[in-house]
């Protein structure tokens, strides 16, 4: 079998876009298709039993799933725009390499063992993170599935479609959550605390309550050069003011707040926009803290968007509660793991978090010296990531061959 | 002869964006390309002769231009992206039924007689206005013209000669300007002076300086749910401190300063961006006021880029100085035209403006009774598009018909 750090340089020229050295992978494209193909071509040169269930998750399999009570590991092959190579795959590639580990030691697993590979995670080309997990823990209808459509007006049926996934079945998958008695993902961390502490490896503790606010600020177009200061309804001053009130709100709260995509109507360096449409994403340590954020960060837009003569019309995208990890799985990791593994809490939502409300789920954590992720800085170290190998192969070992 | 309203209906379809109700006819593309082969048709069935210059402006004459001294009326037929149906083809249209008006009242002209089309007068595609004349007029070299770069990477030559415009001899044309005593454009007032003042038809005093400057603003990209604020380098922050310091300055100064067009990357909804990329456009009564108001503009960017830990660059993208129509010209439309239409400064670029450091130049406007212009409510009554034609006419008359 291909080692760990063969496996990664498999996979590293796929979706690679060389000018920024960032990754490409979103779902559905010719990049995504060549990841999928690639996961299955490992499993299948392991003997494991590759399946595609109807919302285009891959799993493989060794023993039965349907005897039930199944260990399950994984993540995610897809990408951001210019996204780092670890996010998703290390998890992705750990998994395979645990199982090899657990075979190389003579482990025999007493539960059935799946490797998981979630469709569009990221959300990149459709505008919601998590589908193929949200779909099938019954989080998302297929009609609102059905209603997901890409910047090229491309719908996610349209676009599952032409990457020779039927999108006929989308839905709930119940029966097969069921037979799931523990999920663990290993991710790459998403900020520094692994790295200030000095620890190769962590344990998820929570994951912050997070969403995806769409703010639409509709004005005028014009001529920049002959209509007057006081004519003008102009929406891009709306959404300046509240880009910089959302970075205020993070400050005084402790949570997050992020503009990171714009666009505007109609866009020429000349005209007034008669349009700017921008992304919130709001993340904190609880609920009633992100509710305060949002509530005030909206209130500074109204504001602002009256005095500019501007309309405000504000859509949650999308919103994922607080996710507590399963007590007793992330206790018995913390044991399996020796008992000094330090336990984290993340505003970074993952298949794991979503899959929390129906599976035990749990989350190791690998370290990033850099700290980035969701960009071509994202790191890990290879000592770093055959430490999380090896965690995870104890995982599976003290879960699955008890 | 088609009459200027049965003209006008022949060219509302072309290019129009249904969903918007706004034009979108950028240089060199096919809305353009059936444009120009509009107006083509409508010379040769007039007897004029047509021809397309070195740098794809199209013109129609009567009479021999190697005569010399000739008077050229016409505008451009491009568009801003869903711009309106008047900026560029008022003048154009208006043109050719102004011949026709001189035709039937028996004058003959004494002077060679031209109209214009200017290729790529708003720059939508390529990011710099008027490059037919300024090219013409040696304010733009053939270098910089082969270096310009749509959105998808296609250069200007490319662009011309997918559209059968032979791009290999891009570049000055003095033989040809020299020809011209005077260049009269007729235009759509983008503003409400005419309105306010009750006037159908107005004459241009001068065109305010003005130009494009793009800031660049380069942070680091970086997950925008695990990354906590004090690690952040956000480029989105810079750009919104200076759109409202833009806002800010020019009600200080009573300039224009307008961002009305932004890129960010990697532009995902859960990433902080590497980098932001707004484009100003500004412009004043006069050069010293623009100075000043694009030095605070750029002060106040750099002082938040310094707080966001953000690079910034500016490159300033293009820049017309302020032009002044001559006086001569201009006081002689006032004569013909009865001596009691007002005279209006403008902030908006023109070929008439390019030309007029190598021609005699002077500008009509029509009323505009929005005030709107780049945008579907740009307008003008057929009234006022009829009085504009009258205006023309007489104008053409007085001046080459003596």
């Amino acid at each position: 079998m291909p080692t760990f750090t063969e496996m990664w340089r498999d996979l590293t020229p796929i979706g690679r876009h060389t000018p920024t050295n960032g990754y490409r992978r979103y779902a559905w494209t010719g990049a995504d298709t060549d990841c999928r193909a690639w996961f299955r071509e490992q499993t299948l040169a392991r003997g494991l039993r590759y399946e595609t269930d109807r919302n285009g998750n891959q799993w493989a399999w060794l023993g039965d799933p349907a005897d039930g009570d199944a260990v399950v590991t994984g993540s995610h092959l897809d990408s951001v725009p210019d996204g780092g190579a670890f996010d998703g795959p290390l998890g992705v590639v750990s998994a395979l390499a645990a199982l090899d580990g657990l075979r190389a030691r003579g482990a025999r697993p007493t539960r059935p063992l799946g490797i998981a590979n979630f469709s569009d995670e990221e959300g990149a080309r459709f505008g919601l993170a998590c589908v193929g997990s949200r779909l099938s823990a019954g989080r998302l209808t297929r009609e609102q599935a059905y209603a997901l459509t890409d910047a090229d007006g491309v719908t996610l049926p349209e676009a599952m479609e032409a990457a020779g996934q039927d999108p006929t079945d989308l839905g709930p998958d119940p029966e097969r959550l069921a037979r799931i008695g523990a999920f663990v993902e290993l991710h790459v961390e998403q900020g520094r605390a692994l790295d200030l502490g000095g620890h190769p490896v962590g344990i998820a503790s929570a994951i912050w309550p997070h969403g995806r606010w769409r703010f639409d600020f509709a004005g005028e177009a014009n001529h920049a050069g002959t209509t007057r200061i006081a004519d003008r309804r102009d929406p891009m001053l709306s959404y300046a003011e509240t880009v910089l009130a959302a970075r205020r709100e993070a400050e005084l709260t402790g949570a997050l707040a992020t503009f990171g995509k714009v666009a505007v109507e109609p866009g020429g360096v000349n005209a007034i926009p008669s349009l700017v449409r921008g992304w919130l994403d709001a993340r904190a340590a609880d609920q009633e803290t992100l509710d305060t954020v949002v509530a005030a960060i909206r209130r500074a837009a109204e504001e602002r968007a009256r005095r500019d003569g501007v309309d405000l019309a504000v859509v949650r995208e999308s919103f994922t509660p607080v996710v507590e990890f399963e007590h007793a799985l992330r206790d018995e990791l913390n044991r399996i793991l020796g008992g000094a593994v330090p336990v984290l809490g993340t505003g970074a939502g993952h298949d794991a978090g979503i899959l929390s409300a129906s599976v035990p789920t749990a989350m190791i954590f690998v370290r990033n010296p850099t700290g980035v992720s969701h960009s071509p800085a994202e790191s890990a170290t290879e000592d770093d990531c055959l430490a999380g190998v090896h965690a995870l192969t104890d995982v599976l070992e003290g879960l699955a061959c008890r």
